[in-house]
């Protein structure tokens, strides 16, 4: 018999769940907002009633193998206790893994998102051929998750994996996390924005400061547009973004010897522009690279990344 | 029955074995400089006939569980070949455990000899009570291992633990490695003895003019000697050495989040005038070690650990 999954991965927007089968095939996926949910338990709830609905509609000759969710934060996986979370208001220091087993009457597996999407991507998406591999996500911050050998690598503290806070700038800018010049300073979201207000002030992109006066918010989204449409000091800024990347990847290559390095989230979507560049720096920065073999490529997954990684930590964990 | 094995640390100088039982007793150990030994194929027969001699003299009452190795270089332990060897010439893609392997009979186990040093500080030295380390060996260069739940993580070419190649400095010195600014070009023995002349030059340190004037060389060893003096100028280049250590650790401790980090080799000895700025510097540039738990510390075992670890790849290794 079939054996299926619930995935599950909350987020500080969306909370998504999908009913996933043992060949990697995702038959339903609902998708809610968090703010809709109101404070924790009722999102746990949530999350349970919902859970209970998608394995109830699918289990009809299939077997039920549990539920997997993936949460933001840093994540006590043996205890099951969420330590930190800094998307996730009032959950800090919660027992995670029993409030769910009070409600589901299921084996319960949780991990970090970030270890979950990596997960995910080893199984179903770019990393299907390798056994351990390293994903990076570029987002509003830079997140990570390690596959060693097939596992999750948490670390003795759940907190593995934190690739965002690798330092590239000896006096970079200030980072949330207490130090300065951080890959997730010079190479997010956030840091692109950053930049490209800096472009503005120093009046380097004309065609930026115009759309800002039409109305245009600053994103990186839009500073991506002007990049394609070929504006030089915005595609000078990705080359920027992409030398940073390769700098601190070339860490990462050095120290770990992996077969594959994934970038994903919404920043990935920038890979022609910053790619060149942090190919170039990564063969000047790393001879392990320069000896060749090693890959560095776009995570395939999105965002159904973590669904999928967090029915994998049900249906193919080792534990 | 006790088990005992024959473990082999080949390095640029020595060529070491000895005979260390299953409970981690040393029994014996021989001493061999390598240059009186010749060139690879006599230094393969000497390691063998010395090994044969240690099996025999003690396996009266021991079963002989094999000989375990570590050589210097990129190894393909999987293939048993000897990519490339700085400082072993002519050993490049020489199939070492054929040539062993023809010339005893006994299990091989070969391993680069900074993971046997890894795995010998697990096992008996400053890494006995946790499963995960990673350890940096600072000498002439940087070297390191990772030992991962208590296995040796070599990564895909044999080319895991390059800690020595982290960037620390983003124009930093140039690197033998092709990169530049590297923690090994500013925390080995020879970037102490490069700051040390750019102190000369700048004649920042008369009592270091002074010993170089009445003929003393310039080494490491006499700018610590120095520094213990009570030199300030020879202090603070210890100082800048912990930093730039503490900068490199703070990006292991962010990917890996191992519970302890240890530092050996000959510059280790300068542990308590680079250590401090170490910590303050890890403190400030890591989260993950600023939460607390994470160890630093000094390895244990000094030139034996990779005795230890290359017999530990026969007697405790998982295949």
């Amino acid at each position: 018999m079939n054996r299926f999954a619930i995935g599950a991965d909350l987020g500080g927007t969306n909370l998504r769940l999908a009913a996933i089968e043992e060949n990697g095939r995702l038959i339903e996926k609902v998708v809610l907002e968090v703010r809709s949910l109101g404070h924790r338990d009722a999102a746990v709830e949530a999350l349970c009633q919902n859970a209970r609905v998608l394995a109830r509609k699918h289990g009809g000759g299939r077997q039920f193998a549990g539920l997997g969710a993936g949460i933001p934060g840093i994540l006590d996986a043996g205890a099951g206790i969420l330590r930190q979370s800094p998307n996730l208001p009032g959950w800090e220091n919660f027992a995670v893994r029993e409030a769910l087993q009070s409600r589901l009457e299921a084996a319960i597996a949780l991990d970090n998102d970030a270890n979950a999407a990596a997960l995910g991507e080893t199984w179903l998406g770019a990393g299907r051929t390798v056994a351990s591999l390293c994903l990076l996500t570029l987002g509003t911050g830079i997140g990570g998750g390690l596959v060693l050998d097939g596992k999750v690598w948490r670390g003795f503290l759940g907190m593995a994996g934190e690739v965002g806070h690798i330092g590239v700038r000896e006096n970079g800018e200030p980072c949330g996390c207490g130090s300065r010049g951080c890959l997730e300073t010079e190479a997010s979201a956030t840091a692109v924005v950053r930049k490209a207000r800096q472009l503005l002030a120093a009046e380097k992109s004309p065609a930026l400061a115009e759309r800002i006066r039409s109305g245009s918010s600053l994103t990186a989204e839009l500073v991506y547009q002007l990049a394609q449409e070929g504006d030089a000091a915005c595609r000078d800024l990705f080359a920027s973004v992409g030398r940073f990347l390769g700098l601190g990847l070339s860490m990462l290559v050095n120290t770990l010897n992996l077969p594959l390095y994934l970038l994903g989230g919404g920043m990935a979507e920038a890979w022609p522009l910053f790619a060149p560049a942090l190919l170039e720096e990564l063969g000047r920065r790393s001879y392990v690279f320069a000896q060749g073999g090693t890959r560095v490529e776009r995570a395939q997954l999105g965002a159904d990344a973590g669904l999928y990684g967090a029915a994998a930590l049900v249906l193919r964990q080792p534990a």
